[in-house]
């Protein structure tokens, strides 16, 4: 598979945009869909390597996640955290027997000097995940929360502190030099492009890492499909997570139209939720919006809303 | 606890030698008893340092071993090792969900700057272990097996190949070097000791991994209490493990008789099993030899041995 067949770049963070990248999976033919996902919340813990986001949608789409806890592998059982708790170790991130064996076969396969791209593509394989799941560099870029606590590397805000902390800003360590994968640059340059999505992660947590590596955001910018977001805010709220209270402790209030004036000028349209259409001026929009029931509870409706979405790119390819 | 209260120094491999561990340690006070571990089996895999002979008496000390399969925990289970079996990762290697917090946690405080002697003693006191479990040295020595399919790391002859290639020889990477641990030294120069017991271990790949090291040896050599060996050879088979497929491919019959020569000038007194004492010719040993039942089914089998053992050590130090 080469980046040639790219229809849909979908740039992702985890569990809701991976909600969203199923969709796409389902509708997109092996080859036609590059998954980018974030790696500034990757970590090293207890010695290994873990990657959130690329392993929430590599689950999603092997159909191995769990629906109900939302995060990590279904079926899944805790005895070695359980073990580990005994032995006096650190239990504040959670991690499941079978999850467990993604993180030490990846940290096995990083130190032998694979990169993360290819040690990912192995795994999928393995996996039965048939769409290219593309980490947005090779290269670390870790997230930093500034807070009123002080500097907290991304999981120890977002897992250990339970996000309690207020957000004064975000950093993106190494974002500045690390380049993109070279698949990543194919994906986004390929001939058949017919939409680049932002899934509707956390804009700030999820998005912004990836948008903070220049050659990436510039390669956004620069493909010849439109861009379209879709919101992870309806009714004022966060589906998932914190980007509603990020909002607000960055000045925002929180709304798809601070999602939207937030990608600015790098967005062609934009997919708020039906909840707010009512009361939506979309004259205030930087770009075309539309509104679809963006929360997916199940497999129909994260294709019914990739669907919409890839409508949505298209109406934006051929104006009327 | 130092070792000044030292009555019983054991040295210990694995499984074999733990039982015999076990029954001195519900003989002896807290303090009375030290264990002397063999790490020339320790390895990396995995990305993670494994200890399987300190991990085989610990777990046997607090009670956490499984009898029936004669190592790793009672009550373990595998969902890690499947998931990584599902993920083209090694599975050679049986590594328990619950074992696996053991190496998990290990390998973080080595690599925090930990000797392996603190991490030791760290987890014996969150599992309720109250003698000293003393590896042999912090430092690195490693079993090679010299075989007729070249050279083996100990634990690839152990466990992947199941012990099958024909044994030539042996030599231990760094035992030269290697220094006793200051406790180790000191539990042997103890004004209380009583009985030095070399367990019923494998004496060419759990004991003498352990003498390679110079001052170890000599440490047991001035040892000013009777060195006693244990056999664990019975009835012309070793009563676990390779001990007499190996004795007869370095060109030795496999009795009691072989190992206490194998142990030579070194010891003070053999306990060989009461199944071998008819035909023994008692004056062929090299030391007194005394017959005990050696092997330990339960739990009272091993206090009972351990208590003969003990015996046997004290009419040594008071010769009628």
């Amino acid at each position: 598979m080469t980046g040639q067949a790219t229809k849909v770049v979908a740039l992702c963070g985890g569990v809701g945009g991976a909600k969203l990248a199923y969709g796409l999976s389902r509708l997109l033919a092996d080859g036609e869909l590059a998954i980018v996902v974030n790696t500034g919340d990757d970590f090293e813990h207890l010695g290994l390597h873990i990657s959130p986001d690329i392993d929430s949608v590599t689950y999603a789409l092997a159909e191995l996640d769990d629906p109900e806890r939302g995060w990590g592998r279904r079926g899944e059982s805790w005895r070695f955290m359980e073990a580990l708790g005994e032995l006096g170790g650190e239990t504040w991130f959670q991690l499941g027997d079978l999850d467990l064996a993604t993180h030490i076969e990846r940290t096995r396969r990083l130190a032998a000097g694979e990169s993360l791209s290819s040690v990912t593509e192995g795994l999928c394989r393995k996996l039965g995940v048939r769409a290219r799941i593309l980490p947005m560099s090779d290269a670390s870029v870790r997230t930093v929360v500034e807070s009123d606590q002080g500097s907290l590397a991304f999981q120890h805000y977002f897992v250990r502190e339970r996000c309690a902390p207020r957000i004064r800003g975000l950093h993106f360590e190494g974002a500045e030099t690390a380049q993109p994968t070279a698949a990543v640059l194919e994906a986004l340059s390929s001939d058949a492009l017919t939409a680049v999505v932002i899934c509707p992660s956390n804009p700030y947590l999820s998005v912004d890492p990836m948008l903070a590596v220049p050659d990436l955001r510039q390669a956004v910018a620069a493909a010849e499909a439109p861009v379209v977001a879709v919101t992870p805010i309806v009714g004022g709220r966060a589906i998932k997570g914190p980007a509603d209270k990020i909002m607000r402790e960055l000045g925002h209030a929180p709304s798809p139209l601070t999602v939207a004036q937030h990608y600015g000028a790098l967005i062609d349209g934009f997919v708020a939720d039906v909840r707010d259409a009512s009361g939506t001026d979309a004259g205030a929009y930087p770009t075309p919006v539309t509104f679809a029931d963006t929360i997916m509870k199940g497999p129909a409706e994260r294709k019914r809303l990739a669907w919409e979405v890839m409508c949505f790119a298209e109406s934006l390819r051929s104006p009327a």
